[in-house]
């Protein structure tokens, strides 16, 4: 977890940019402008749409990695959004993540894998590689835990090699995470904090020169209490914390999760930042694509620049 | 889940053929002509070894598919396989599930997707397609709980819309599963329990004319006497049954996972089919690609049959 600690000191900034697009948070100019371009470039009618949809996300994507790079550490795509629209998605993710890490961000890929054994060790490739060649140009990514350590020690031992980490998943922050993830166990705890034991137990060989292991484990912002108790619980384990912003947590409810130092967290915003700009009155559908693009870079921008001040404020 | 019972009535064959191909797994004549052809032809060094290698597995998958799929009902590629290639992979996935389908496959993607709210809708894109392209050709998906009804109810409600189904993680075939699965809840059920109870009710509303829901679980070859409870307790659940052959499971330890009439559950089986031929005393790494592809569907068939005859000797 070095390299990401090493970046938040670097930009004074424990916060991560969610880049999750879609044709809604995509303003419309741009959606239209790469529709018009797909009908006219692609040979074959398939995945038109798709291919369209994709282009349009990276040229997003790279606006807002050109307006937040110098002020946030890291970017954490979640992969989903670009599954949705296939192999082409798959490509724009990479594109994305390659993008990302050329401009000197840590690159979180939100992927949420969770398999075993062999399968698991498939999955690591995401860290390593394939046969010397990066394939997914990510830095660190989410991992399931509800098959236990068979899939996660494929990737630890990935991470270890390739100097890269993980955030297992521990307490999300949606509202349906309790049917599972808050169910009282026989000997008191809570299936969370079971597993929050067995990350901080999983990570015990890989703790760096900050003290935080290669295993880090996603707590939601919408959780302040148990996200405190787990901060005290997980002393080695560093924390991926989203659900700040649209989905309601606030800079005073996640400064719980973070150590006596102020470190120890990094705070994802997604919608907050990269649909800011639906909340400026210069934007209109009439804009040409390359205007609405500046918009959305500008806002990205301020808003960044404004969830680092409130969290900087929160833990000083 | 009324397709992938009429196939599996059709066959009078209750298996499915785990496609995960690794380099060991496809002979290495079939390895070697790709990577010289990759050499060949593609223009820039970027993922030279990955796109070979996603090109071989093609051709491995497709003569396998073409071997069987008149025996057997179903296939299910592993994504983790294809994603340890990067986007290469990923189009040998789709290129994979959609020349499985156009063979009268049902095609069940083991991606063991979950995440929550809108990202949860994003990957349900996986059954629906994309703005009316079909962009993933998978009939059904394997999801997991971990995150709760938040991550399960968009993909039911796709589910619905495209006729396609789901297979929840329930009680998964590896060792280290019970860290979290088996753990004693203070009610006195186990974890597993409580889940299998949140799938049968997650899937009541989508019941079809032979009584399963479209939300089935993955339930493992390797817990025989819990299968056969679970097969009790979820009466209109469907299950995935993996583990068989190389993990240990067989046909008589997932006998008890059928309902009374046989059927209820797909048995799946990987490397025992797909990996048949390296017990053929005919191969050589000297044999031309095309013939260590013979030998290849050769064995898968013969495997696949010898499977379903296991199967129905068991359930008679």
């Amino acid at each position: 977890m070095d390299r990401l600690i090493e970046a938040i000191e670097d930009k004074q900034n424990p916060s991560v940019v969610g880049l999750d697009p879609t044709d809604k948070l995509v303003p419309a100019p741009v959606m239209d402008a790469y529709a018009v371009e797909a009908e006219e470039q692609v040979e074959s009618d398939d995945n038109l749409a798709a291919t369209a949809a994709a282009a349009a996300y990276f040229e997003f994507n790279r606006a807002i990695i050109d307006a937040v790079y110098d002020i946030v550490p890291a970017v954490k795509p979640q992969i989903a959004m670009y599954e949705a629209l296939g192999p082409a998605g798959i490509d724009c993710y990479t594109m994305t993540c390659e993008y990302a890490q050329s401009r000197g961000l840590y690159v979180i890929g939100d992927v949420k894998r969770g398999d075993i054994g062999s399968t698991a060790a498939a999955y690591a490739h995401h860290l390593t590689g394939f046969q010397g060649d990066d394939v997914w140009f990510e830095d660190a990514v989410t991992v399931n835990p509800y098959l236990g350590s068979d899939g996660i020690e494929p990737f630890m031992e990935a991470a270890g090699q390739a100097d890269r980490d993980m955030f297992i998943l521990v307490r999300t922050s949606n509202p349906s995470s309790s049917q599972i993830q808050e169910l009282e166990l026989a000997d008191g705890g809570r299936v969370y904090e079971h597993v929050a034991d067995l990350v901080e137990d999983w990570g015990k060989d890989s703790i760096g020169r900050f003290g935080y292991s290669r295993a880090g484990a996603v707590v939601g912002a919408t959780h302040p209490k148990e996200g405190a108790a787990l901060r005290e619980r997980m002393p080695h384990t560093f924390f991926l914390v989203p659900g700040y912003g649209a989905q309601g947590g606030t800079a005073q409810s996640v400064a719980g999760m973070f150590d006596h130092n102020g470190s120890g967290a990094i705070v994802n915003s997604s919608r907050g930042i990269i649909g800011a700009w639906r909340n400026d009155e210069q934007y209109s559908d009439s804009l040409e694509p390359e205007s609405a693009l500046e918009l959305v870079a500008v806002n990205a921008r301020a808003a960044a620049a404004d969830m680092r001040d409130q969290l900087r404020v929160a833990l000083a």
